[in-house]
């Protein structure tokens, strides 16, 4: 059984003033404090970063972290391009099932805007596969493609579309630790410049500071949980590097693989599910795993955001409560634990603005490159 | 119960013929082909590198060489310097015994020899403290601190540790695949370009391309296991980034806590050891290490190399019987990886002219920075 104790996030953004030994402290300590808990308490760290050593030339993020933890513990950096966080909880799990580690903390931590625009395209597109960067693509790129495939055999509009950060934006506005804060509106999304055709600028979630951390024990002994909430399911699935390998353009095959085992583990169907987080890295991304997770029917997902179904207060599994990548902000290795602290809060009834009613359930989606890894976890409180 | 099933190594040197997908994709075939495995039998991959995103702009290289493999599963990449390789072993143990995956597949890989020096001794640095690097110092200049410090507490000359290298370069000779197979002699340490006072170029291990690769399991049914090495302790500890804020700099903390939990785990006393593989990135660094490991009594270490005690075949404890990371190549991913090969090799008795005789328990010793972790296992037949 794997509790969830500590849970926390930053604010993501452009976060000028920190470093990020600094805002790996910050999260770490108030991730503790957040729950009475000591360092000393802690047996081991999981560090899920991408772009470390490519923009900032540090390696061996994990035992630097530690030191910032002020304890001399066992500590791993594990990298997956975006999925990074949810791989490090993954393996965290592992380690206390194994009976390896009895209490260990997660931290998912990036740095990205302290950088020029050419730097971080290149260093995103690491992620990428060799046939993707010859051909001078980018991930905006690449997803486009995805969304011009999807509209075309569902007949979806680029207003369709349009409506998950529409969405987003309207839930960000309520997380005081937003990136973005302010709505948006159907016709802002379409006058935004052109980014890779159908996709505008404010299809795209933004390039971002922050930093989240959870606290997770195979313990119950270590301090009497108020307001337990379990992780049921952690469960990974990979695809092609590329997306011209793939059978379909149309529906992340990774993703459709590490949920359907999720479920099978957490005893639980789609539809169980009353929150998730989805890795809205572009507004089709978030289309199509509302579908790949079973949520909403093939070609139905960006109709579904659209009507409403995926909105608080009145949908029925409301999708990104915190905005998501596209308005909370998506600095890539925190982005899965960052999710992770959401749907904890959620399901602790502590969402604040953004709680969703009676939230019992809740999923994480991390995705990281094209589709290319899919990182599930389900929570139950 | 840990088997070892597969397990192979490429050869190691400056490999400019090959490409890093070629590379592990040659590994990993070999180290399935050499136990008669499929790779649909292997449930999920652990990379263990440190540089493919500072040195190749490649991330997400887990998922990258599934693909080599030819099957899309779970995959990660575990980074933590020079200990990337043994760090993925350690998670793809706890994956395991948390009976999440049944058989995996470890891959450690580095291809360094593409880039300029310059470009290699920044890269490697990434693993240093900011103070390290903002004063200036390479990994020769902060293990020549420790050489100062040890050769002045314990009246060790320049010429007992020239004895490491030596030692290890015969034990290259004997092996095939190793990076240089010449023996050297002291005279020829002692003359070679002084590097970082008192380490001599013969004193430090090379810059290196090269794989290895092991395949693990926790069913003993998938295959009637032939000589079937068990890994009896997988055990990390860590250490400051910086030397400068340890308590001793001629005793490396992470190594005796490791290596102390790992004799505790595996019920066995350092004595018990007939071989080791240990991470001589420098001469003093296998000087130290068998104090650390508790084959040599404090200041003996050197000593003890210098008067055959770890040289094939009259030594107790044989220590790189491969030729180490000195004379078979450190592409610093893969020796943690090559450490398991080269250990399973000499319990099976194939270790051809460099087996040490009868070996029944063997130690890798893999360590990243200066001593920052240290990851210890105990295999045993």
């Amino acid at each position: 059984m794997i509790n969830i104790l500590g849970a926390y996030a930053t604010k993501f953004g452009e976060l000028w003033n920190i470093s990020p030994r600094a805002l790996a402290k910050e999260v770490m300590e108030n991730a503790l404090k957040s729950f009475g808990l000591k360092a000393s308490q802690i047996d081991a760290l999981f560090v899920g970063n991408m772009l470390s050593g490519i923009l900032g030339n540090q390696t061996n993020l994990g035992s630097l972290v530690a030191e910032e933890l002020g304890v001399q513990i066992p500590a791993f950096r594990i990298e997956g391009a975006c999925a990074s966080g949810g791989l490090a909880l993954h393996n965290a799990i592992n380690s206390l099932k194994a009976g390896q580690y009895k209490t260990v903390l997660v931290l998912g931590i990036e740095k990205m805007t302290d950088h020029s625009q050419d730097e971080i395209t290149t260093a995103l597109m690491a992620a990428g596969s060799d046939e993707e960067r010859m051909a001078g693509s980018t991930f905006p790129g690449v997803y486009a493609l995805m969304a011009q495939a999807y509209m075309r055999k569902y007949s979806v509009s680029e207003e369709d579309l349009a409506a998950v950060s529409v969405k987003n934006h309207y839930h960000g506005s309520l997380n005081p630790k937003a990136q973005f804060q302010s709505p948006i509106t159907i016709a802002d999304v379409m006058k935004s410049s052109k980014i890779a055709d159908p996709l505008k600028l404010l299809d795209c979630s933004p390039i971002s500071d922050g930093a989240a951390a959870v606290v997770i024990t195979s313990e119950n002994t270590i301090r009497k949980v108020k307001k337990p909430i379990q992780i049921v399911a952690s469960e990974v699935a990979t695809d092609t590097l590329s997306l011209h390998d793939r059978k379909s353009f149309t529906s992340l095959s990774a993703v459709v693989e590490a949920s359907g085992k999720a479920y099978r583990k957490a005893g639980i169907k789609s539809g169980d599910i009353d929150v998730a987080e989805i890795h809205d890295c572009f507004s089709i991304s978030e289309a199509i795993a509302t579908e790949d997770l079973g949520f909403s029917e093939k070609g139905h997902g960006a109709k579904d955001i659209a009507q409403g179904r995926r909105t608080l207060s009145n949908g029925d599994i409301i999708c990104n409560p915190s905005g998501g990548l596209k308005a909370c902000g998506h600095p890539v290795g925190a982005t899965g634990i960052k999710q992770i602290v959401e749907i904890t809060e959620q399901l602790r009834g502590e969402a604040g603005k953004k709680q969703v009613k009676g939230a019992k359930i809740g999923l994480t989606h991390n995705v990281g490159g094209s589709g290319t890894v899919a990182v599930i976890h389900i929570l139950q409180n």
